[in-house]
Formats: structure tokens, C-alpha cells, sequence
């Protein structure tokens, strides 16, 4: 049986920003990469974390590897669980400047699309795995309007209307990260591989998603 | 001059929900109803908190004043100052029942409608005004996947294309009620009406918004 | 009836410290000098944001108007209400630098002092009294370690044995303030002002404390 | 070399407590029960969740193991790192009921006890070297009023003046209870463990703490 039998999924991991030495998205990405998770073969990509070129690499990535699914992982300070996202819209908007320095203000993602996208994952059934695995995850209904939302809008235009699934997932720093700039959440990466792996085989096993509310009154 | 020679804006604010008796949405555009802003009458509507049912007590009040502008109000808890919401999303997800026990899951708020619809007002510039005025605002990124978005899904879906701008602006609870369920940040009535009262007044002023930023990172 | 003949309150708040401009301790103390509340004078006086010299500035207060009670105000960035502390602790550890450039780590405040001094004031009966008023307040665990622990210990070591009651309330940041530094709760003058009066007539009516529970559990 | 000859230190935590199956405190303690650190024997002792009974318990500990450092755990929801307590205070004020069903309020640990004791372990070297090592830490100003507190406030009381050091640590809950409760932080058993296995070497081998700002403005 050669390499290219094996379906694959991509996992996206982003390259470090805002002065960190290492990114858990990444390094979760990679610790997984090669793995087989119901029978199809984890294939882990680093997008740099800089408006415009992640989309060039992530096109990069689909070309390499014509996934059946897709998962973008980033960094979420502040937030305590995996975060399963449910929307990504069509704006950059930055706070701080990305790693080219550039800091884009209410500029869309793509001119000419929409103003949204949906997650094409199950993402009720994925937090409801991972919570009854005891994982902590919740539905968010922001990706921000960073790096992040852009990759994310930047993926589901690029398979809109495909049979590819895709969707994105922050999850929080890791602990020695949180040692650094005490006062935010963290989990140490052995709970993100396990908690992503999970995530990745719920997205799999699942084609129809189960209705569970995991909505935000505001 | 004749009453309908004057131009009117929209202002709505919900009634009471989640078992609370007064909602400040609603205290705060009846205490402007009836003002001239810029030469233009602010017409207050209290719309129901219910799926559905908000929509089409929305249509009545577009109906009834045929407004240049229409500034949505929306309770949110938890939140600690004026929020001038960017996006709404097309979906209903509802995490405790509306007023009619209600509660929708992963329902679009129009099956036929486009993911997403941005706020047409001058959010920027509505939130520098504001925190040059003292008083504190931001941009949010999300109206949550309440009867809030709803309504302003709503909103935007029925004026898009129109020369009619609108948007939504969440508040927090008024001191009183944050004083029956502590540990919630809370803004008086006063603060609240002199708030949406300038915020208005800049929507009014303002053609072109500000390039200013206002993103989250996630 | 002279004016020595009717007896007097002392409200303490502080200069602007940590780069504002203002700080509504000093605010709120000011606008409520002068006042006859249950048949007492209010006395304003404004401390110093400096260990030590604040110390000396309240014994000057104590020595000048003799009151029968004691109110010591602060401003806590972050909190959302008004705060009723429960206990002053025998340290100086400060995270910043105070007005004169001091940066104590774990100094006592008095040497030969004991660890902790708790209020004297029915501070159930004025978080009690406040709610129902429609002001949100709360029991708060810490005053922290900064200067405004060191004035409350400070405080309580002078009156310690006396008949004269006091304690120490922290107050959120003025809208002005959080529109500045976005972010953060806060309360208008106008809130603190009435709070501030009510807590001090609750206090002078109150000689036993109510018991209801006011506790953390971490 | 028989067992008596080798020191002890006691390392306490809780059963569970409010509903919950397990308590992180405990299955920290016992992972660490009968490890050697720095020549001393880890001693792991289950305290019951109930005032009064939990000092008995801990009398019974001491008693046992004459300990030469004691380090009590405690659970802390809410918190997203191991928090080393400042000081323990004179009072119980439960929030909610203590295992036993008893809710005193506003009630002394001791009639006849200080206001407050200092934790005697060197809190500051302990943050600083469990941040060196990659695991978020922090010294906190409050230990709350409940069973935690109780326990922390006896410990002292029993060994002040002793040449045994003793203190406080809260943990945050497990993965797995926030996976049941969401949108608080947690920490896997293995970090918590690893956590307090360095918390207490670092303890055991540092006599004289560091001077090292901790402190909180309020």
C-alpha cells in the first residue's frame, strides 16, 4: 500500500507571535503529525502568522496533501478550554501588528466575499465528546479578527461548496507560557494532543451533527 | 412644520427577560423617545423578547416611522460598558428560553439569508466619540446567538442595500439589578441614556467611520 | 450651638496615583464634606498615595476632628461594586511604586504590630442595606497590600480599644477612567456619592452587625 | 535505618466537597504520599470537609507524623494556578454548607485567636521557582472564609512559635471537573503533582525567603 492509499487531514499549527518563543498550536500540530486516526493519516502544517502569507502557505498545504478534513489550530490567551469556533468573518481588524508588521484595519479577508463563514465541522458533537471525555471544550462565536479569523475565513472560502469539512479551534497557552504572564489559563500539552486527537477522531466518526445548544445569550 | 416633515430614527430596546423586571435596553430608549438629535426625532419601540415574534414587531416599527437610521439596544450581562456590535450572525442558538419558551438550537434566523451581516453604522468612530466623552465603549465581535443577534440579523437582512443604516449596541445591567445579582459590572440609567443619546448623534454625524482599531486577537 | 458641639465622621480617599489624573476616593469624600448625616458632620480629608506619609496625614485627620467614626475610601481597578473590607493585614508588598517612589516587599506596616486587624464596622448590615437600595456592594476578603491596606491596618491599630468605629470601602473607577483604559467596570460620581452616603448612615445606625453570610471560598 | 529515623513532612488535602466526585487536593497529596524529598517523607492525610472536624482530623495528623513542614491543599474554582496563601484568617463565613451540612457565619476559628496568622513557608521563593520551572504560579491575599481557610488558620495556630514551618496552597480543579462545569480554568493531576512536588522541595530548601514583589493594589 503506498503513502498516497492513506487519506489524510490537515492540522494547522501557527509559528510563534507577540514575543513567545513557542506556540501551542504548533506544537500540538506537530506532536500528532503522522498519526492514523480512524484510519486516515494526520498531516501537521506551520502557517506563519502573518496576514496574506498564511493563506499562501495554507494553499500550499491542500495542494501538498489533498485532505479529507481540515483543522486550524491557534493560541487563545485568556481562554481556559478547547474552544471549537463556530463562525469566521470577513474582516482583519489588529490589535497588535502580525510578524511581518503589518496591522490591517477593517479590511476584509477577501474583497469580494461574504461576510461569513460557517464551521463545517461538528462542532456540538466534537465539545460534547471531549467534555464527556473529560476534556474541558466549549463552542466560541468569536475567532477574533486577527491572524486567526483570517486563516479560518481564508479556509472555508477555499472549500466552500466542497466535500472537505474544515473548521478552527483555539486552545489556551501552555503552562510554562502562563508562568511567564501569570494570570491566564493554561493546559500543558499532553492534555491539547489528547483533547485534539479526540477532536480530530469525533470530527471524523460524525457526519451529521447533534443538536446540543452551546450558544452565548451575549 | 408638520410632525412627518421631521426625520426619525429607530431606537428599540427589548422588554424584560431571564426573570428579571425591567430591562435597561428598554429604560433607556424610552427615556430618549421622542428627542430631536441633528435635526432628526428619535422614535423609541419596545420589540418582545421572543424568536420570531421581535422580527415582526420590527417590521411594524419600520413601517410605522420609516427611519433614516435604526440604533437596535440589547441587555448584556457581564459586560462592563457600551458595546457596538460588528457583526450578526445567521443563526439561532439559544442557551435558555425566549419569553414564549422558545429555544431554538442551530436554527438560521433565514434559511435563505447570507452567514453574516455587518453593522452599517460608524462603530469607530461611534466608540472614540464616546470615549472622548468619558464614556466607556468598545467593538464587540460577536452579539452572541440570542434573540439579541436575532434581531439584528433581522435588522440588517431588511435595510441591506437601502440608504437606511443601522446596527446594535449591547449595555450592561443597571446598578439595581446588579445589586440582586452581585458580581456583575452595571452602568446607571443616567450614564446609559447620555451614552446611546451621543452614540446616536455621532451615527448621525459621521458618513465615513474612522480607520481605528477595534479587533480582538481571539 | 457651636460647631465643635456636633460631632463628626471622618472620609478619607486619596490623591490620583498610578498615572490618573483623578481618583474617586478623593471624589466622592469631597462631595460628601460638609454633609449632617443621622445628626453627624462628614469630615473630608485627602491622604497622600504614599506608605508611611499617609499614615502621618490620617493621624493629623484623627488629631483635627475627632470623629465617633471612621470611613476610609480607595479605588480597586477591576472591582464593579462597592466594596466593604473585612480585614486589614500587618504587610507592605507593592507591585508598583507608590507616589513618592516607594516600592516596599513584605515590610510590616507596623512592627510590633499584630498580623491583622478586622473592620469595626457592621459591614454585613451596610452590603445588606446598599443592595437593597439598589447599589451593588459586596463583602471583599482583601484590600490587597498596597496602600490602601497599609492605611486601613494603619487605621485600625490607632483605634484599636476605642469606641471609635471604622473600616475601609473600595470603590470602582469612574466611567471617565475605564473609558480611558477600556476594559474594566465602573461607576459614575453620582453612584459613588449615594452609596457612599447611605453606607455611612448605615454604619451610624447599626450598632450590632447583621449576620449573613459575606464569604469566599477561596 | 528504621522508618522514625527518616524526617516527615505532612501534606494534606480535602474529600470532595459540593457536589463533586473527587477533589484535586487529595489526589494530589496521595500521588505524592512516601516520596523521599530532599531527605524528608512525604505523609498524606485526607482532612474532611467540615469545620471543626477537619482541625480534629489534622490534630490526628500531627500527632501521627510529627511532621517538620506542613503543607495543607486546598481546591480553588476559579483560579488557573497553584496559589500560595499569605495569610489565614480568624473567622468562618460559609457560602455554602461544609460537608457536615454547618454554614457558620461570621463565627471565629478560635474565641480566643489572633486576627490572623502569616503563612511560615517562603512563599516567594516558591512562586518564583515553580515559574523558573515552567508552572504558573502565584502568591495570593486570601485563602476565602470557608473550610480551606479553617484549616489553613488551625494550622498556624497549632505550630506557631514551632520550628515547623507551615502553610496554604489552592489548587485549581482538574480537567475533568471543568470538563462538567465549564468556563472555569483547570490543570491536569500530572501538573498539579509535578507542581507541588517542586512547591515542597523548594520549601524544604529554602530557609530565608526571597524578596520578591507579590503584593495586589486591591
Amino acid at each position: 500500500m503506498t503513502s498516497s492509499s492513506v487519506p489524510s487531514l490537515l492540522l494547522t499549527g501557527f509559528e510563534p507571535f507577540g514575543g513567545e518563543t513557542l506556540n501551542p498550536s504548533w506544537e500540538t500540530a506537530r506532536a500528532l503529525d503522522g498519526e492514523l486516526l480512524e484510519g486516515v493519516r494526520v498531516r501537521a502544517w506551520q502557517l506563519p502568522c502573518v496576514f496574506g502569507a498564511a493563506l499562501r502557505s495554507l494553499d500550499q498545504a491542500l495542494a501538498a496533501h489533498s485532505p479529507l478534513l481540515v483543522l486550524a489550530l491557534g493560541q487563545a490567551s485568556g481562554r481556559c478550554d478547547l474552544s471549537l469556533e463556530r463562525v469566521a468573518i470577513n474582516v482583519d481588524d489588529a490589535r497588535i501588528p502580525d510578524n511581518a508588521g503589518a496591522q490591517p484595519v477593517d479590511e476584509p479577508v477577501l474583497a469580494t466575499g461574504p461576510a461569513a463563514y460557517f464551521s463545517t465541522l461538528p462542532i456540538k458533537a466534537m465539545v460534547a465528546g471531549l467534555r464527556a471525555a473529560g476534556i474541558p471544550a466549549s463552542v466560541s462565536q468569536t475567532a477574533g479578527t486577527f491572524v486567526c479569523n483570517h486563516v479560518f475565513y481564508g479556509l472555508q472560502h477555499r472549500l466552500a461548496g466542497s466535500a472537505v469539512r474544515s473548521g478552527f479551534m483555539h486552545i489556551p497557552p501552555l503552562p510554562e507560557q502562563a508562568a511567564r504572564f501569570p494570570g491566564q489559563p493554561s493546559l500543558p500539552l499532553s492534555t491539547l494532543v489528547e483533547g485534539t486527537r479526540l477532536a480530530l477522531s469525533l470530527a471524523l466518526r460524525t457526519q451529521e451533527d447533534v443538536r446540543e445548544q452551546g450558544g452565548a445569550i451575549a
